[in-house]
């Protein structure tokens, strides 16, 4: 048994009951628990040292970053996070000024995102730290905005710029979430999710989960100028455009809408987040996968996140 | 800054909002999301090999360990849990068929707990497996059985036996959700709480929090056959009731209630629930701190657990 068919394994036949209206597969679980005009948002997530922070962050960013992720989550779904509970797995000889640091980081993040810190604990992991977090939320019952929604015909859009995260974004991005319920108060939204293994794979989610392909027009792709910057400094990194397909960590959204709202929908995003880049990047069409359209023809871009030129 | 000082600081002035009925310091988070007769319980815990289990332990029982922690919890606020998410870190050689088993432990207890599991991750611990349990739950408005409530003059009582927990039970615990939900449909109930630190200390939080002392009747205490067992095969072993007080992982419950209704229950207790003990043990008195009588007279029980005849 690989990975995959490990995974696949797991969540087939998971126990279940009535309260679930979403369980495994989407950005967040989604629960009816009987708030009358809304449904509950239940999500988790972990970082772990050497492999989403190393030794030299500053423990600050680490805290943030634990958090952060889970709300990208929340914002995901267009949800309101709540609370939320912090699991610290620390080696037995850790130094408290740099966990409380660790706490500082993330419970400022939490203030300015209206979400109570409820508990947790800390525990032991001899050999390294991990952070894992649980979040609750809610969203309004009138819509769920699920990876399984899109609608061929739909505009594609991302927010911000993609690509290069590693540079430093990885560490101080903002969860969207402002934005994503913006968007859904004022706007038909269909598919929406944030942008976490890259565009390539996180779109392919979109794809499949709704049975449709999409067409991408490559100049439209906005590409971070950390991505731009790291394809100059070395001749072995990514050309900036794969950096913004498959680079991980962005945390921005990724949603389509009926293609008839492109222009007012580009329009006032302007006027109510002017310092956010709004990109419309193709189109939700027949088929399957995901083509990029340039001014040499099209290609297609295979789960192994490669640009094949055909 | 020592553990003890961390934490405190750590758990002063966390982030809070209205939704927040209680924070940190009890067996769940209490949150009131707006279902009309309902709050809503909210737990995370994480278990480690070489702390929680070992290389030894049946995959199934690992992951049967990892949820019925966190549902030990919701027994203790007498809620019904609902649904859960699981982070399992792993060593990037894992091996798929024990990650497989793992979850077939969990999935039975989520089964027979009516648990929905609905997501959760792998991701990548590399010298140790780790798992994390997040876990919702509900519990009708009417009451919270908090340890703050004990009152002069209740009686205090734990179900089953205490001590040795070691030697298997910590891996086979049934949490007791319908005995604590029995209890608080038909009996008042002050402080409750499950038992996972030992009675000497997990009484002392009770104490603490409700500003009362306690007086223990040496001879009421249920002590496990394993915990006299191992007394009795290895001379440096624990004395029989110093395990009762002092030995982590019992998962019983620990509760008070008037005392005037003691007779009833344990009467009523023995009717429903013929297979498990029910234990008064002693009553809650002014003052603070545990006190222990024998035919002897009175000890002291101090924080570090251990018994000072007086």
């Amino acid at each position: 048994m690989n990975e995959f068919e490990l995974i696949a394994h797991l969540t087939k036949n998971l126990p279940t009951n009535p309260s679930v209206v979403t369980g495994v597969g989407d950005d967040c679980a989604v629960l009816d628990l009987g708030v009358p005009d809304k449904l509950i948002l239940f999500k988790t997530d972990a970082v772990v040292e050497g492999v989403h922070f190393t030794g030299e962050t500053p423990p600050e960013k680490i805290g943030r970053k634990a958090l952060a992720r889970c709300l990208s989550d929340i914002a995901a779904m267009a949800g309101t996070p709540t609370a939320a509970l912090v699991t610290v797995a620390l080696p037995p000889d850790f130094d408290a000024e740099f966990v409380a640091k660790i706490y500082e980081g993330l419970n400022a993040l939490a203030e300015k995102s209206g979400v109570a810190i409820v508990g947790g604990e800390t525990t032991t992991n001899p050999e390294r730290m991990l952070i894992s977090s649980a979040l609750l939320g809610t969203v309004p019952r009138r819509n769920s905005y699920l990876r399984s929604s899109a609608k061929v015909g739909d505009a594609i859009f991302v927010t911000g710029e993609l690509g290069g995260s590693i540079a430093g974004k990885h560490l101080d991005f903002e969860p969207r979430l402002a934005e994503a319920r913006w968007l859904a108060e004022h706007f038909t939204i269909h598919a929406l999710m944030d942008l976490s293994d890259g565009l390539g794979g996180d779109l392919r989610h979109i794809l499949q989960a709704s049975g449709v392909g999409a067409q991408i027009l490559k100049t439209s792709v906005p590409i971070a100028r950390a991505a731009k910057l790291r394809a100059k400094e070395n001749a072995s990194a990514k050309p900036p455009f794969i950096a913004a397909l498959t680079d991980g960590e962005d945390f921005e959204l990724l949603f389509t809408t009926p293609t008839g709202d492109t222009v007012k929908l580009l329009d006032a995003w302007k006027q109510k987040f002017p310092d956010l880049k709004l990109s419309c990047i193709g189109k939700i069409v027949t088929g399957e996968g995901m083509v990029i359209r340039d001014k040499m023809g099209t290609h297609t871009f295979n789960a192994n996140g490669y640009v094949h030129f055909s």
